[in-house]
């Protein structure tokens, strides 16, 4: 049987479960995948009493890299330091890697795989994204012979139990978010999963896979969910919708725009059913049409079993090495894509208000699909009155732009709204 | 730029759209696979004429397998005669092999992979099961780290069409199925895929890979769609479910229990909402779950997308080879497997009837979890009522079993339906 001798590095959460996967049950991999793989050497910044195994175990995770007997180094400590250093010098040191790092990856993927290449080595980076669902897979080879235009995913499980709750416990933002620390699906600071921060890096190494696009994460436009209220929950509910946070990219031309948004989901598309923390990816391409991916996103099982499958991947031959001369396709913030709107305003309960609010709409020449407006038959003592406007199709830029407009109007009360609508088409 | 020379042999629907893919988009494939892959040679039982590409075509398709300028041989003619000599003399000349044929596969794989592991070569077969959607990549690569458990399947594009023109639109079977074939969506004679051994055979290939057994589609117990009727779909709509053909595999021990048949799916699970001609299959695995492939399963286009994935993957290595001293686990017919059912009875309308009905299930020790009989405020001229019966959970040889006992009865004036409920637990 081939074998393969790895290092690993972070003996966290994943790291633990990847060492427990392949020490205690290893002929699953050796049945499924035939191939022998053997933990050579473990670097644990804390040392050996952080390693509940019987493996060699050094502090010095450099050392790692240079073993000469491993022919992978597994990096799973995070962040764009030390495990960028790790990588670099395990790849100048000949050796495969295999990596959950989504931020190392989405920042300085392009440098990383220019020297892999240098070096004759490969990176699989499969755990980055929706952890144990193998997207990158499809992408890089199950859909290889199509143009992909568009994706759309959930890829952050934490803001998708969020949305979840709150949709169907009518919970609070921080209720919900209260509920997802108790269950650790969220970290004591959850800010990079609320803010939009993690699915736009992941979006962006889903952007170089299917538009040949750099990594770069700096071009990916997103937003958070801490400003869906139950409200809007109910609107989009009543109009056909569910809010999820989605990863949207495209192409158009040679241009490729992606960015990540709380987004209203027709009911009768499979991504507005995704509930609790899970994630899935739907993928259209020019001649097949869609292939939806779905599955867990994240935790230390599914995050292992991402990695070891780059592992058995690697040691049948790896990954398509692609040309120097193609011509990478340029990322773009400020995107061109046009979607319909969701427009939630408080208006003046005053004769006119609601006339002059549609004539803003009319001035700018956005088209309005659909106005709600619930509780006009109550008094009329009340100040303001909800409004829902569903919009025609505009883009990012003009969007901001009409939000901003309606707030400096005088018949609007509070701060305009404004969510994005996927028309899967 | 690798390159990998191809003969492809079969130029219907689907030979050419790989020929179409292959020669009007390469730079599709060299950019994203890293590989120039050229048709060397076309093997046309119907000769030049048949083939609009300028390309080098025999009439002998033994040729193309004896061709030494080839290292891999396309099969696309289908059906288990030709197509098995054709390979067999192409592995003997060392090519790889890349086949759509499931009927072969799933009949002739064992046979047909020791031989080619004798001759150091691979055979690839995503386009077998669930054409573009890649289903047989996420089992044998994506979830290499897992055991799995179960899985479920709609694997018949035909069957979910007619069944989802059955629900949305209330038509008969007859009326959805002559729609299929105007749309091209089955085939004149549409046997094979109304009578379920379509996906009976893709279910055989998808259990020889998630559960290591032969691949042996005798041993796959399987029924159609036929016997559907608008009335069973009103009945499952009412109680939370629709109607899908559903192949479900599973193992317990190292028995493995591979069956398809129509089946009621709980609307909260994402297969239930899988409507047209869509695939879709869920993977459970002991420790991550569930994971679920959604997409085209036939067409010209999605399954040369898959042939051409399998090309790709072949140039970078191919795909895991396993010893020969893995047990395989036994593939058995007769399930232990238990399922909740949905039996349709068509009841005497006199006193103590039902009672008699439901004596006979705790007879049998069967609990009845439901019991639906809607028409009986009718008038009581009508000689009978339908009555619909939610089973616990019980074998197929007790259900059908407990099938025949319930036509053998006085009290019921119909033959008694009987269809699986899908819980995904």
């Amino acid at each position: 049987m081939k074998a393969l001798k790895i290092g690993v590095c972070g003996v966290g959460n994943v790291g633990g479960a990847v060492i427990e996967n392949l020490t205690s049950s290893p002929q699953i991999v050796e049945s499924n995948g035939g191939v022998k793989i053997e933990i050579t050497q473990v670097g644990a910044r804390k040392g050996k009493s952080a390693v509940p195994f019987d493996l060699d175990v050094t502090t010095n995770l450099l050392e790692v890299a240079q073993n000469p007997n491993i022919d992978v180094l597994v990096e799973l400590i995070g962040g764009c330091d030390l495990a960028k250093d790790l990588i670099e010098e395990s790849i100048k040191n000949g050796k495969n890697i295999v990596t959950a790092n989504k931020a190392l990856i989405s920042t300085h993927g392009d440098e990383l795989f220019d020297l892999a290449k240098k070096n004759g080595v490969q990176i699989g980076f499969e755990a980055s994204v929706a952890g144990g669902t193998p997207v990158i897979k499809a992408l890089r080879e199950g859909l290889v012979a199509n143009k992909v235009k568009w994706f759309a995913g959930i890829l952050n499980g934490t803001t998708n139990y969020i949305l979840s709750k709150m949709t169907d416990e009518n919970s609070s933002f921080e209720d919900a978010l209260k509920q997802a620390q108790e269950l650790g699906l969220a970290e004591a600071d959850p800010t990079m999963d609320v803010d939009g921060t993690d699915a736009a890096q992941k979006a962006s190494i889903l952007s170089a896979l299917a538009f040949n696009t750099p990594f770069d994460f700096k071009s990916v436009a997103y937003g958070g969910i801490e400003s869906v209220t139950p409200d809007d929950i109910l609107y989009a509910d009543q109009l056909g919708y569910s809010i999820k946070h989605i990863a949207y990219g495209s192409i158009e031309g040679e241009e490729v725009n992606v960015s990540a948004y709380p987004t209203f989901v027709s009911k009768d598309q499979l991504l507005s059913q995704v509930g609790q923390q899970m994630n899935a990816l739907e993928i259209f391409c020019e001649d097949i049409g869609s292939t939806v991916y779905y599955g867990p996103g994240a935790g230390p099982k599914p995050t292992a079993s991402a990695v070891i499958a780059d592992l058995v991947d690697i040691s049948n031959g790896g990954w398509p090495v692609l040309e120097d001369d193609i011509k990478k396709n340029t990322l773009c913030k400020e995107g061109k894509k046009t979607f319909s709107r969701y427009f939630k305003l408080d208006v003046k309960n005053e004769a006119g208000a609601i006339a002059k609010v549609s004539s803003l709409f009319a001035h700018e020449n956005i088209s309005i699909e659909a106005l709600v407006q619930k509780e006009s038959k109550q008094n009329s003592d009340i100040p303001s009155v909800p409004v829902v406007i569903i919009s025609g199709p505009i883009s990012d830029t003009n969007a901001f732009q009409m939000s901003g407009n309606l707030d400096s109007m005088e018949e609007i009360t509070n701060s305009v709204k404004q969510f994005r609508i996927h028309n899967a088409l």
